[in-house]
């Protein structure tokens, strides 16, 4: 048993997903969430710039005794989730690998669709983590900009949404697909229109609720778990505009918070 | 819901230990075991003629319409696993990568030891699928040749072991490892003895155990396990000695076996 809190961080508010994927799972866990808003967003940002932040922010979360750390972030695990592990001594997962484990275990015709930010689409971290599980896999691949914007709510009409989806997500059906990641952690909100799109028949993988998947599993198998005798207490800090965050991270939670801080 | 059979293969009676583990977890599903006896042992040879080896043996399994294919053979996983997924229409789980998962879930001090046959260790593939999941643990490693021996009865007196197990663990010990993969198929039967030497602080993971849980991880999530309306029935093919083989497999799976059927 350990009642130090779980830190998860992203660059701004898409992290709050797997927030929520977490509270879902472990509902006993006091949660600490760090939000980069300031610097929002990291994909345009060259690699070694997005390592040093996702380096701060670690150091920051450790110094609150956090127990693990989840990059919640996936600019940030390709940048910097491989030296963080070798820097800091908590577990730190990322949330590129649990995604690409749950499409890996779902996928019946080894044909799996991954959607990001453009970075992480470049990156190909998708696709070396699903062939370093299944190297057999096919994987097609696409870049969703817009989708970023329509999850904040800055996207346009409704009807939009589903044209841009078409646009994004045909390729990939045409492809053959039966399994999709949602590689990018603003997307579980946009899931019913993704899912309509794409039809019932492709299981969707969302990476959140797979990194919190991890996070039990690594908690579990570790006697890590908070002993539930205290109400669980989440802290929402962020390094830029304190009440954007707010309105926009309780849609995304889909429930209230009472208080965001923000960073010293 | 699929009724077919789970293919299981190794170059000799080790692999028994991973339908043991199976079974346990899986007890509804039919089970083809594969034991490549005549070429045994599968380490001192050439890695592209164990991959030649490995195709072969999936190609039969295939014939026998298994749904799926565990290579519970470390050096079979080595040297044919990616391959083997690129080439075959069905799932192909090797033993390193979960054992290597469990280890990283367990570990406390992020301090793993593995043991293994020389090839395997020297291979270095245990330490790749470690650091692949979290780059900042620190892998021991040790070869434990005379330890298959002892498994398959031929070692010598019963005190000997515990010299042998003392000279191959204490290095490891020294090194600082709070977690111990049993990176053979041949070791959990002699769980006991490396139990007793590494003391009950150190956690052992057994590479069986841990791909019967990814196995079992796998048919859940695609929707392939068996609907258990007829009793399991289970299937050994060995190439060479049929009778040695059948003595040394009832001692590996602790319950008998009714017949063992020579390749054709």
């Amino acid at each position: 048993m350990n009642n130090n809190p779980v830190g998860v961080f992203d660059s701004g508010v898409g992290g709050v997903t797997v927030v929520k994927a977490i509270q879902e799972e472990l509902p006993r866990e006091h949660l600490i969430y760090f939000g980069d808003t300031a610097r929002f967003p990291y994909g345009p940002r060259p690699l070694d710039e997005v390592k040093k932040y996702v380096f701060e922010i670690c150091e920051y979360l450790i110094g609150q005794d956090v127990k693990l750390i989840v990059i919640a972030c996936n600019t940030g695990t390709a940048a910097g989730l491989k030296d963080a592990q070798k820097n800091f001594n908590v577990p730190i997962l990322g949330v590129i690998e649990p995604g690409a484990r749950g499409a890996v275990l779902a996928t019946k015709n080894r044909k799996i669709g991954v959607i990001g930010t453009k970075g992480t689409i470049e990156s190909h971290a998708y696709d070396e983590a699903i062939h370093a599980l299944d190297a057999g896999v096919e994987v097609k691949s696409g870049a969703c900009p817009r989708f970023v914007d329509f999850a904040e709510g800055r996207g346009g009409q409704d009807g939009d949404i589903l044209e841009v989806a078409q646009e994004y997500l045909y390729p990939l059906l045409d492809a053959g697909i039966d399994t999709l990641i949602l590689g990018c952690t603003h997307y579980p909100i946009l899931r019913d229109v993704i899912q309509q799109t794409v039809g019932s028949s492709v299981t969707l993988i969302s990476s959140a609720d797979e990194t919190a998947l991890e996070v039990k599993e690594t908690l579990v198998r570790r006697g890590l778990l908070n002993d539930g005798k205290n109400h669980p207490h989440d802290k929402f800090i962020v390094t830029g505009d304190r009440t954007s965050f707010l309105t926009l991270s309780q849609s995304f939670l889909g429930r209230d918070i009472s208080k965001v801080e923000e960073a010293v």
